[in-house]
């Protein structure tokens, strides 16, 4: 008998989720057929097992868990993990990229990042070189746990947005000139 | 009888040229036969009068100065306007933008920015306002002519890289932190 073609669900997870793994139990109702053809709904509890690393696009199937009708075996069940949007972290590969508000004095003269990892850690995150624009600080592996390679993770990768004055006095501007006229 | 395919040449115009408007003349060789159908070579001069504001893929078409050949009508010889990359200016539909290096302390305190227009004339921008990265000074009616709006120009956008000293000695650092520290 010809087989129903697959189906296919998105699986939305957290960043944190994809981070530390995640048990998923998804309630599923399908029809099944007895041996006369008659079909019933039934409910079913499938479980997904995220693993730390897995990207959006990863697929987990299901084999025959569609719907049963006669002379045709059930289709494929396919979940495909979908990557819900973070407040702070954008993830690029294995990488993480969190954007980081400072200020033009903070820029020039250092700083302390704080982040809090998706596994609840807090980061401090000495900052003593100069942020220029387009700047990137690299905190090495506190990024993305690699699935094929346990124990292995991405960077993370702090960008900044560097806040500068809206206006200035005259006796300001006066003393930058004074201070970075020189500065090369 | 049938029409040969028409033939597309680019013709490679600096953005001088498609400010201003140019002549430009065109040697080309082509067959042309005679009325026993013997072909031979002869070369012509074509002119193409390049109108200010031209953009790329605008077309330019000689009916029928493909070869020529028994039994078959001659192309149309096409010329396709292409865009020479500038040093100085990008366009961007009717605007040119240019990007412009200052320091730091120019971004801050003021400045004057020089560029010459792609007719040969000098512009002073005085920016008087602080510039924050992103910022983008407008120029109005310093972009190219529209050529369908004649006397009409787009904008003049100025871009800025905004260059940070490489390194601040603890005395700058700390005069930084005093002049700047409040300032929002």
């Amino acid at each position: 008998p010809r087989k129903a073609t697959a189906v296919e669900n998105k699986l939305p997870c957290t960043l944190e989720e994809l981070y530390s793994g995640s048990t998923r139990k998804m309630k599923i109702s399908r029809n099944i057929a007895d041996a006369s053809g008659r079909t019933m709904p039934v409910e079913e509890i499938l479980t997904i097992d995220v693993k730390p690393g897995w990207k959006k696009g990863t697929k987990i199937t299901f084999p025959e868990k569609g719907n049963e009708q006669a002379n045709v075996v059930p289709a494929d069940l396919v979940f495909v993990i979908d990557e819900r949007p973070h407040e702070v972290f954008k993830r690029d590969g294995n990488d993480l990229i969190a954007t980081q508000k400072i200020s033009l004095p903070d820029a020039l003269t250092g700083c302390t990042v704080t982040l809090n990892t998706l596994d609840g850690r807090t980061l401090n995150i000495p900052v003593t070189e100069i942020v220029s624009p387009g700047y990137e600080k690299v905190v090495p592996r506190e990024g993305m746990p690699i699935a094929k390679e346990p124990g292995k993770r991405g960077n993370l990768r702090i960008k900044f947005d560097v806040k500068f004055p809206s206006r200035l006095t005259p006796e300001q501007k006066a003393g930058i000139k004074r201070i970075l006229g020189g500065a090369s």
